[in-house]
């Protein structure tokens, strides 16, 4: 079931159905909640076409993916009473890309917000550490519904199909994964809030 | 004297001139080399427009730049016989930004490429630390020519007036930070190498 109404066909990040995480398309970008958040409001852009490199995208995509950024990073910051963004594209594997699709990270950013996780700059160590690996986390979402034997086969939901959390939690911190219930209703909130953001 | 053919007007990042590092300007975006890469290839895209937040930007400006990152982007994996790309915005002081003026690091990535450094994910480290703080090597160099009796006062040309560096080395594994001289004649390379990437 998507999150964003009017939504038809299911949305592609990676080989993973990501559809009740997306809360903003446009024809040819999408914005979808995390599965493991590094921080409130860490949220993903990526083109609605499945290609690994930024070099991949035509002009009109480039253009559309970063005015994307743009729109939902001003919102983000919005929502959640921040102050600055991070903004990070890991353009390759030997970048750290760990799902092979052009996606930006968009992390909201305030005063002190991890002088918990060793200060401003523990971010980076968040994103790439097992907190930002995107393809660890969708995988072993995946693996876990699939050792579930209550898994529903063939209807043709979500690779995370929406039963509460089995995740490993891999996180010092202890932090949870959400199920898709949790990114579902913040897909919606946010969905929400998109409509109160200024075109431009 | 600009490294770029044709430029005229002084290029500001920030409050600095950078006309000697611009090896690619658009009417709305420029391109420069970097005071001290973290990694060879590491170059800054900056809007011409001297404003602190991507928000700031214009839709129109918003596009250019991020065009421009991605064909620049393909140049510098290009030339620098590069496999990856990192791409990062720090969008505000909360976020890193020591230097009130949007500007996308791109940092050209290949396999093992920091392995000395403590592995693929040094590169957060790196651009967060002295290596990556662009505010503090800039004044650190305009500092540096200030307290040089022999420099030229009022001669219109740059922050960074390109003498020999005297930058503190501040780095732990003692990477110099460029002269003048050096990153013009690494820009002078790139603008040449700009003319052979295609347009899309």
């Amino acid at each position: 079931m998507p999150a964003l109404k009017g939504a038809t066909a299911p949305i592609y990040f990676g080989s993973f159905i990501v559809t009740p995480q997306v809360f903003h398309t446009t024809p040819l970008t999408f914005a979808l909640v995390n599965l493991k958040p590094i921080l409130p409001g860490h949220v993903l852009v990526s083109p609605r076409r499945v290609v690994p490199r930024v070099t991949d995208l035509t002009p009109a995509e480039t253009s559309d993916l970063f005015l994307t950024v743009r729109r939902v990073g001003r919102m983000v910051e919005r929502v959640y009473g921040a102050t600055s963004l991070n903004i990070a594209i890991q353009d390759g594997a030997h970048a750290g890309q760990s799902v092979p699709h052009v996606h930006a990270h968009i992390i909201p950013r305030k005063a002190a917000d991890l002088d918990h996780a060793g200060g401003m700059d523990a971010i980076y160590d968040l994103l790439d550490g097992d907190e930002g690996d995107l393809g660890k986390a969708f995988k072993n979402a995946v693996s876990t519904e699939e050792g579930d034997q209550s898994i529903e086969v063939g209807n043709g939901s979500t690779a995370n199909s929406g039963r509460r959390s089995r995740f490993p939690v891999v996180d010092n911190d202890a932090r949870k994964p959400r199920d898709e219930e949790d990114m579902r209703t913040e897909a919606e909130m946010l969905a929400r809030e998109m409509e109160n953001e200024p075109l431009d």
